[in-house]
Parts: C-alpha cells; structure tokens; sequence
C-alpha cells in the first residue's frame, strides 16, 4: 500500500487527500495552522456525493514529524512553489513520485528541480470547492482530475514508470476519484489554460463573475479572443487544439453557474495571485517561440499592476 | 464683429465662452438648466490666470430664443453629438462656421452632416477646468488650442476660407486664449489620441490616476504599447506622427500632478463615457486600413463591458 503525503490541506489537497484517506490508504497531510484542528475534529468534508469525516486524521503543522511517502501530493498555490525544496525533500524516499496539483505552465518544474527528473506528474483538476474554515472543505462541483507525466520544460524527460502511474490512478479510482492518465500533460495544460487565462483574468480586471462577462457581447468576444491566442500560443509550442474545443468551452461556461475565479477570490480577499503560472508563464513559452499574443500580454501587465 | 454662439456651457464652453465674452465679443451661451443662473449671477469662472465673472452674460435654456451666430462652438460631449441637428441647425446663418471643440477622433462629421463641407472647422483643447457649479466654472490648468479646418472623413473636403480662420484666431488671441492654426487638423487629432487612447482608456479599467500608471513599470509600458498602436494606426490612415512624440508625452506625463481624467470622471459619476470618439473611431479607421490594434481592440471591449 502506497502512502501519500498531501502538501497542503486547502480546498483541494483537503478534498482529494480526504477522498484517499476515507478509502484506506495511508495519508499524511501537512496543515499548518489547520493541524491541530483536523488531530482534534478529523478532517470535514461537505460534498455533493456525500458528507464524510476523516477520524482521526493524520495532520502535521509542519514537515518535522511527518514521516517520508510514496507519493507526495503537492497541493499548494503555485505562488507558494519556492517553499517546496523545504516542503518536499525531507519526506522523499529514494523512488518517492511527486505529483503537482496546481493550475497553470510548468508548475511541475519547481518540484523537478529537487527530486530530479523523472519522478513528477502533473495534474489538471476541475474542482469546485471551498476551505470554509479549519480542516473543514465544502465541495460543490466536479472533481475530475486529469493526470500524467511531466516530463520536463524541453519535454525530453523520462516519464514515470507507467506502472506507477497505474497504481496512483487506481488508488484514485479506488478513492472515487474521476481521473484519467493523459499522454500528453502539456495538450491538458494548454486545455485548461484556454478557460483559465481568459475567465480568471477578466473576472479579475472586469470585476465580474463569469455569467456577466459571458452575457455582454464586448466581454464575451475579448474571452473568445483570449482563447484563440491561448489557442496559437499552445500551437506555437507545439501543441494542437481543434477549434471545436473552443466552441465547447463556450457553450460550458454559458452553463455554468454564476462562479467566481480562483483568481478574483485570491484578489478580493488581497492574497497572491497565480498570475505567473496561469497567464505570464503561457505568454513567456509563446514569446520564446516568436508569437506575441497581444492580447494576453494586455492581461498580463494588467494583471501585475492590480497585484502591486 | 463675429458673434459666437457657445453650445454647451461646461468646463470647456463655459471657459473658452467666458474669456471671449470678456474681450467684449458678443458671446450667447446655450446652458439648460444652468441658464437662469448665468443670467442673474453672471458667469463665473475661477481661473489660474485671474478670476473673472462676465456680467451680464447672455444665456439660454433652450435655442428657441437665442439668435443665430456667425460662429457657433460646438462645446458638449461627443456622447451628445446626435443632438447638434436640433441644437445648432436654428442658429446657423448662410456663412455661419462649426468649430468643434471635442475629444476623438472625426467628432466633426455630426456637424458637418448638418452645416454642409468646407464651414467646419474642430480643435483640440489642452485644458484642464471643471464646472464646479451652475455657471461656475474653474480653471486649474493649460488651456491652448490647436485648431484647423475639418476636411471631412475622406479628407477632400474645400476648407473653411483662410480669412475665416484667421479672423478666428485672431479673436481668441484678443482674448487671451493660446491658440494656433494648424494645417493638418487630423494630426493634431491623433497626436492628442495618443495620450487619450492610453490614459482616458486606462485610468477607467485600472481604476488609477496617470501617476499610478505611470509609476507601475507593467502598466507603464502597456500605455507605451497602447501609444504606439495608436501612432501604428494613425500611420494607417496615412498621419506620421515621429517617434520623439511618443518620448515627450511619456515625459510630459511622468510631470503631470496626479490626474483623472475625462473618461475616469464621467465613469465615476455614471456618466456616458467618450468610448466610442476617443477609441471606437479610431480602432475602427485603423482597421477599415487592414491594421488591427490589438491592445486597442481590447481596450475597447473593456471599456464597452464597463459602459454596459
């Protein structure tokens, strides 16, 4: 049995590390602040399929204690990456795996840089949840996670061993979590990226929700907009999306309910935001590669004075 | 003597007005609900330069009453430039000329729809006032104008007669005013939208004043970037305008005091903004050229959601 370590016990390490932990397995999570609170109460999880608690739960208010693991899930804001090299390597065992649960570009490579190549995966998650107080996560929708190999900046690294990869899938599945193994990480970045970039952006400079940017025809072009050059970029760096992708995403977020970017929460309640991993790190990649996407470059300078 | 005929009596038409009015020019100022102020108080206007209240002044609530005028300043807001056919029409004699003193980009052709080509003329105004009152208006800073003959859209137009412009000039030199006749009106235009497009746009979205944008090395360039499309799109429509201009207004906004402009003022006071003369216009002849601005562009849609 693989244990897990979850770095980060926030709305998503909490969720995906409960899911884990209420199956059986081993899972060790590093809570900070929250530690002493998830040791007394258990680790609260309010989800759509289905209210459970972790009791007891293994809570760590840091690394000192907490023994090494076969899997470190790193759970963190990309913003907080630089802490890794503290975080991460006193809990690697020799053929530990990382796997990186974060939003955005090459996030893997911070977790690369310390355990080496060959031993990180990557994550895209689209999850809907909420920390709504101490050990305590509401989850209100999805929770699909989309997971593979990193295999580094120049995309020349050895992938995991496929047989690792099966394992940790199966353990999700086994958790109840939707996750399926993709060849190809960065086409799933660039994916993502494509909703990411436009609706976490605008609903930060706009100061709207996504049904408001959607609904006004001026708002909703510039999105488009922004998805084709996300579009162009990922081309540039050799990744092909089809157009149809775009008409999707489209039609999904005019579905979706009134929602709030990650982004424009982490502005209003004045924390960091993931402007780098989300639009400066696509916009750096399309750059390198001769294409400026004008548009997203906007995004981005207007991202980093609203940051300031 | 050249009687005038100011069309709206703001920051603008209540400043300029008031000074030829002073010189002891007929002056007739169409001011709504500000009239019957004007006609009991004077009008007023607290000025750098020396305060002054012109008393008696002419003033109207409505045109029924007011004569017509052998120059007839075009004064409002170019949001209100579908109202000129009823505001200006009654008052023009056979000979009257149109001077259009407003912000953007062919904000004559709603005049020159009215009066006929070759009796049109527009400026741009370097001033800084408010109305701070019903007929009271302050003067806080510049106040020169660069005006010319308005050759319509196509530029083909037979120009107001040079007599004309000059016995023009000559009366707002009498009165104090800086003014200089220009040749190429289009260029003026374009090199006043090189600072408007940037921080009239900016100053909304970004919810700053120029110096915080000035200040912020991201939103400081992105202004830069903007400058330069607009000096692209204005290239375009065939107006140069040289490198070195772009360098000045950089430098010449770097001194400014801290500043809101135009378009932040009537955002703030949920006014309409000039969205469509200061970017729309200019977006689109750039465009209508095969040159698409795309950090322009994208202002406008901004500007367009926010206007909503």
């Amino acid at each position: 049995m693989r244990s897990y370590g979850v770095i980060g016990t926030g709305a998503l390490g909490g969720y995906y590390g409960g899911l884990l932990a209420k199956s059986g397995l081993d899972v060790h999570f590093l809570a900070r602040s929250d530690a002493n609170a998830i040791r007394t109460y258990g680790l609260r999880v309010d989800s759509i399929d289905g209210d459970f608690v972790v009791a007891p739960a293994q809570a760590y208010a840091s690394v000192d204690r907490m023994p090494k693991c076969d899997v470190m899930i790193v759970a963190l804001k990309s913003t907080q990456n630089h802490l890794l090299g503290e975080l991460v390597t006193p809990l690697m065992k020799a053929d530990s795996i990382v796997l990186v649960l974060e939003n955005g570009l090459h996030v893997e490579a911070a977790a690369e840089a310390i355990v080496g190549r060959g031993r990180v995966m990557g994550g895209c998650c689209f999850l809907c949840s909420n920390k709504v107080g101490p050990g305590h996560i509401r989850h209100l929708d999805y929770g699909h996670v989309a997971m593979g190999a990193y295999l580094g900046e120049d995309g020349n690294s050895t992938p995991v061993a496929t047989d690792d990869q099966l394992a940790i899938q199966r353990d999700f599945l086994d958790a109840g979590i939707r996750v399926e193994l993709v060849d190809d990480l960065q086409y799933s970045r660039w994916k993502k990226l494509m909703w990411n970039i436009p609706f976490n952006g605008l609903s930060v400079i706009m100061n709207a929700p996504t049904n408001a940017l959607m609904s006004s025809p001026p708002s909703r072009q510039l999105a488009i907009d922004l998805m084709r050059e996300t579009q162009a970029s990922a081309k540039a760096c050799g990744v092909q999306i089809e157009d149809r992708e775009i008409d999707q995403m489209v039609a999904y977020t005019d579905e979706m309910v009134p929602y709030d970017s990650s982004m424009r929460l982490d502005y209003r309640a004045g924390r960091s935001m993931e402007i780098d991993a989300i639009v400066g790190r696509p916009l750096l990649e399309a750059i390198r590669r001769g294409y400026i996407p004008k548009k997203i470059q906007m995004l981005y300078q207007q991202l980093c004075f609203l940051q300031k």
